[in-house]
Formats: C-alpha cells, sequence, structure tokens
C-alpha cells in the first residue's frame, strides 16, 4: 500500500463524518492566507481555521510569485475576500540555499537550467516585507488595506506578526 | 478586532498545547499535495495529515503552473519528496468564468490587463489529465513513477481518483 492509498483510507472516514451540506464557495472570513508548502505547517491547526473559513495558498517559501498574484487577484475579484494573511517560518528551507546553487543543481541533474529562478531568501523578516509591498504595488489586488505579516514559529507552535 | 487578531488569538491557544520539539524538514511520508486554495477543501483534515508529514502546494484551482513546478522540484531535490497527489475538486470557482472574462474583468476594474492568465478550466477531470502530463513532462522533477490525481467532493467530503 503506498502513501497515498493510506491516505484514501482516511478519507472514507472523514467522509463518513462529513455532514453533507455543501459549504458556500467565498470564504466565511473573508481572508487569504500566503504560506509555505511546509510540511511543519498545518495553517489551518495553528489559525484554527475551519472549512469554509478561508483561502489557503501555498508554496515553497510562501513567496509572493506571479502565481500568488493570480490567486490573490481570483480570491478578491471572484470570491470576496478583503484580508490577507502571509506567513513565513522559521527553519524555512529556501534559507538553505541560493537561486544559483538550485540552478546549478537542476542544470548538472537533469541537464536543462530553469527559466524560473527557486526565489530563495536569506532573512525573513526583508522577504515579508518585500512580500507586503509586492501585494500592495500589484495592480490586480484592490483590497491591501489589511495585508499583514506573520512569522510561525516552527519550535513553539506561535505566529508573531512583523512590522 | 480584525478577523487576523482572532486567529492570532486561537494561535495562543494552539501554541500553549504545542510540545516543543521541532519536526524535521523533510516530509515523513516523501509526499507532496498539490490542491485548490478552496476553502471549502481542508487537505490536512481530509487526507489525515499531520503536521511534518507532506508539503501542501496550493493556488487558485490547483493547476500546475511554473510555480507549482518550482514548487514540487524543491520538494523533490531537497527535501526528499517522491510521491505527489493532485487533489482538484467539485464546484471550483475557476469553472465559472473564462479567462478572456477574467482579464477583460481585471483590465475594466484596474485599469491594466494582467500578462498572467487566470489558468481557468472546464472540465476537472480533463485538467487534472492535463496537471500530470504536465509534471511527468518537466525536466525539473525527478520522481514521476507515483503521480496521482483525483477529485474532492465538495458535496460528500468524498476523494476519488481520476484515471
Amino acid at each position: 500500500m503506498t502513501v497515498i492509498d493510506a491516505l484514501l483510507e482516511h478519507n472514507a472516514a472523514y467522509a463518513a463524518g462529513f455532514d453533507g451540506e455543501a459549504l458556500p464557495a467565498p470564504p466565511a472570513l473573508k481572508l487569504a492566507v500566503v504560506t509555505c508548502m511546509d510540511a511543519r505547517l498545518d495553517p489551518a491547526r495553528a489559525l484554527g481555521l475551519a472549512e469554509g473559513d478561508a483561502h489557503v495558498i501555498r508554496n515553497a517559501g510562501g513567496v509572493v510569485t506571479d502565481d500568488v498574484i493570480r490567486s490573490l487577484s481570483i480570491s478578491q475579484h471572484h470570491l470576496g475576500t478583503e484580508e490577507i494573511m502571509l506567513l513565513h517560518h522559521t527553519r524555512c528551507g529556501m534559507q538553505t540555499f541560493t537561486d544559483e546553487e538550485f540552478a546549478q543543481a537542476l542544470e548538472q541533474a537533469q541537464g536543462v537550467r530553469p527559466q524560473w529562478t527557486a526565489r530563495t531568501f536569506t532573512d525573513l523578516e526583508d522577504d515579508l516585507r518585500d512580500s507586503v509591498r509586492r501585494i500592495k504595488e500589484s495592480p490586480f489586488i484592490p483590497h491591501t488595506g489589511n495585508v499583514r505579516a506573520f512569522v510561525y514559529e516552527v519550535e513553539t507552535g506561535r505566529v508573531r506578526e512583523v512590522s
């Protein structure tokens, strides 16, 4: 049995306890969370989000790429969200190598150099401030009055705000 | 109190019950899940993922963009994942408008037309099959022997495989 098969067994139990009533698509809290794909961070549990509450956008680093701008734009224009919570975390893998090191490693391993960059960063708080700026400067995100940035501490489970 | 402030209150309780021991960065299940940002879907609860188990990558639609390829590449090359689970869902917002409609709406609302496309789709299963293909064709994702595609039913909580 693969890992995925085991997850499907769990899902059968989840579905058996499901209340069967489809929630509305627009997030109840009018909130979008942008965070890292990191396995140690479960944003729903760490923040107390229930099904239906918020959009959750995740990629390597939780960095604000064009794809995140696309997702936030759809979130606000089509599904009514107005607040944005950016959440990086301590001990992030994106602080352990550089864009150039990653590009060289891919080129050596696969024979092709990617056209995209890895989007690594060195300082969590600096990258969060840059991320807030990128969102506020985007013409495609109408609601930027409540964009706030946080660090999740994988050592403590605590979320602290970055100003 | 804003929505985010309420979440921070919840987080204080989460951190108080945190075991304090930092988990390792590489996902325990060697798995990456790619899914939609949709608020109705909590992949951790629906699949039984604990903190530390899997990377979770989410965007509008759960579509395989260049940013998802970037994240999966980092996940496999740097953090040891080997399986990929793609998870779309029923009643997805991305089926309710077209790329052109979204571009026109942004241009009218903001005065600027985006250079990116919304990446909408009409058929869930067709888009999942395209997504599997894009992953298998990418030179930057070394492990493609176990890439599987699923639909989450927001009406039932059930996950079903797409072949």
